[in-house]
């Protein structure tokens, strides 16, 4: 066992969410590059340097606490939401914090920290991460823009000569990453931690169906060809066929919809609809998208619409590493024995970029409420020094 | 008989199409007191005066033709939609004046007719009808506005020393209103026209659920409250049930549809959308009005969600009268024996306020395609004529 001290451990957290922290409850607002996210990093840095780790940032700002020699590498993001909680990503830092220097305290295993930079996305989706693994090319990077107009190259120019060159991903045999859950699951069944098996996959499309325009008070229900009753249909068909193929993970959304004209009086002619599926097997993926687009064309043919389908966003699922698992569950059984789950993310994190370059994997812990992004945000102090404990259980039988 | 004159019917309806005549096929833009509209009716008006009938304009601009004594009224009305067909309303306007003058050839009987102002509604709805009624209020009259801010008492204005006084209902001993189907009908069945029952009572209101808004990735399905799937379930038990309750010719609609937050990757938390519904019978606006709000609010609470009734707009059925209905289908039988149907009227016409003053009946006849409020609207001539003769033969019975 790794001695982690959960007190320490803590009050790191509370600092940190002194950075930023705003709103009700324990709101933080620190979203990346702002003058919160960076005098929180340099904090961060002090505390790894006190620790014996070396501090080092990367050209995005992600900051590494490096352990000598080929080490595990445990971490997740200290940058926040707009309105975000003091657990979000900050909760995964201060964990690869914790352990990374209760290691070194033992003498040993070597296990190094991170900090990647902008995994809530002002520039794109998990961009620190993204950008150190190749998933997002570094030439890009510095023309992304925030929704105010500012680009990357400025934001990043607020951190001036902290930044340093790329880390060599050789020198980790492994990522690690704990984070709060952001769904309910957890917190519903009073479970400890969550070991997850795969980051969900996405898909996500447009349908759209044409029918026919007309007169709400002159056209008889049987002539009609009512967009609106076409959407409603499908969503009937579709929630009874999935029935069939999908696990209680799987989940399918309809968030967006669009009439035409979408006025009291006027039959509507045209509707437009997101429909947005996650899963983590590519198989279950692909026979829902069967399932999904048969059934579309199925009501179009037999209501006399035609229908449509727009270009398919894509993300692959990706599969946490086994090895890793492992070490979650047999850490998670023993230090909350027949309470812990297997389950997979619905969410994307930075460990997505991560399997890219090493064996990953990550542990979920209850979020109260599965409330997220959100000042509200909050979790028990007890689960989360359970939760530290199984990921520094994991650790240490990885190092083993 | 009336001796009617079908060629010189369709040249006024060909002449009068030319005031505004615009876009493609036979598109009129002669909207209420536009240029075009005030030369059609200073145009109608010589014709009025050449068939012996004393032309006379009422404060809003309804254009009467009045024969001596007390006659049957029979019209609709000459302003057309911001882009109209060239028989909406302006068939009924020919059809009333060819009869009076046919009627005042044959000597006799007397028969007056009319073209009310603004029946589509630039100021309102059915201004001119409503405002000789009393349906809208008088006094109110002159301070109602256009889209673009112009008041009524500026556009009435135009029409300048024309503008008499309130003509007095007592003279009239009836009102008959021919105009074109603008739904799919009597062209779908291919009858010669239609006798109306009824003009239809609508009932309109909004209805919200609020439900539960989630992250469409880390929420799973057995514990959202997505507000798109209470109402989806509701317009399928909806169309369920109301089966039982309603006639061939009922209709009810949503037509607007407004999600909450309105994101492919957020589960919805709140809908609110229109239904609206419209029957010939206040009993059965009413049997539906019940059902669908038990099933909206078994909806929601099956569902854990809440559900809100908006404001109700109701508009209560006008009955047409039994014995202009009567003198409707015998001249229907005679002219196109077995090939006329009985039906309710979906949408308004000036006739539901001349139900106020006097008994009062209307006649569809078929629009190709079911096309209204639109430059497409057409008919056959020879519909138009069939139209026009069993109009006259009522009009004859009624005298007889």
């Amino acid at each position: 066992m790794l001695p982690v001290d959960g007190a320490r451990f803590l009050s790191d957290l509370h600092t940190l969410r002194g950075f930023g922290a705003s709103g009700v409850g324990k709101g933080v607002v620190r979203p990346a590059y702002s003058d919160a996210d960076i005098a929180a990093r340099d904090w961060l840095a002090g505390r790894m340097r006190a620790a014996g780790l070396e501090p080092v940032f990367d050209p995005m700002g992600s900051l590494f606490g490096l352990a000598e020699g080929r080490s595990l590498l445990v971490g997740s993001h200290s940058d926040s939401q707009p309105e975000g909680g003091w657990l979000d990503g900050a909760l995964g830092v201060i964990a690869g914090l914790e352990i990374a220097r209760a290691a070194r305290e033992a003498g040993g295993p070597p296990v190094s920290c991170v900090s990647f930079q902008d995994e809530e996305g002002r520039f794109g989706v998990t961009t620190g991460s993204a950008a150190w693994s190749g998933a997002l090319p570094r030439a890009q990077v510095d023309g992304l823009t925030d929704p105010a107009g500012v680009t990357l190259a400025q934001a990043r120019g607020a951190m001036g000569d902290r930044l340093g060159d790329w880390v060599d991903p050789a020198r980790f045999a492994g990522f690690l990453e704990m984070h709060i859950e952001q769904g309910p699951v957890l917190d519903g069944t009073g479970e400890a931690v969550g070991v997850v098996e795969a980051i969900v996959g996405i898909r996500d499309m447009v349908i759209t169906y044409e029918g026919q325009q007309n007169h709400a008070g002159t056209t008889p229900m049987a002539l009609r060809k009512d967009a609106f009753q076409g959407l409603s249909a499908f969503n009937t068909l579709l929630n009874d066929r999935l029935r069939n193929i999908v696990t209680p993970a799987t989940v399918w959304t309809i968030g967006h919809v669009s009439l035409h004209p979408n006025a009291h009086s006027i039959v509507p002619g045209r509707v437009s609809f997101s429909m947005q599926w996650r899963d983590g097997e590519v198989d279950r993926l692909d026979r829902m998208e069967a399932v999904i687009r048969e059934t579309a064309q199925e009501v179009a043919a037999a209501r006399g619409m035609t229908v449509g389908f727009g270009p398919m966003l894509g993300i692959a699922p990706v599969a946490m590493d086994a090895g890793l698992r492992a070490a979650l569950r047999e850490a998670a059984e023993a230090e909350a024995p027949g309470n812990w789950r297997e389950m997979p993310s619905g969410a994307l994190h930075d460990a997505s970029n991560m399997a890219r370059l090493m064996p990953s994997a990550m542990l979920f812990v209850p979020s109260i409420g599965g409330i997220s992004h959100d000042f509200a945000e909050d979790m028990a102090e007890a689960d989360l020094v359970t939760g530290l404990k199984v990921l520094a259980g994991a650790v240490a039988r990885l190092a083993g």
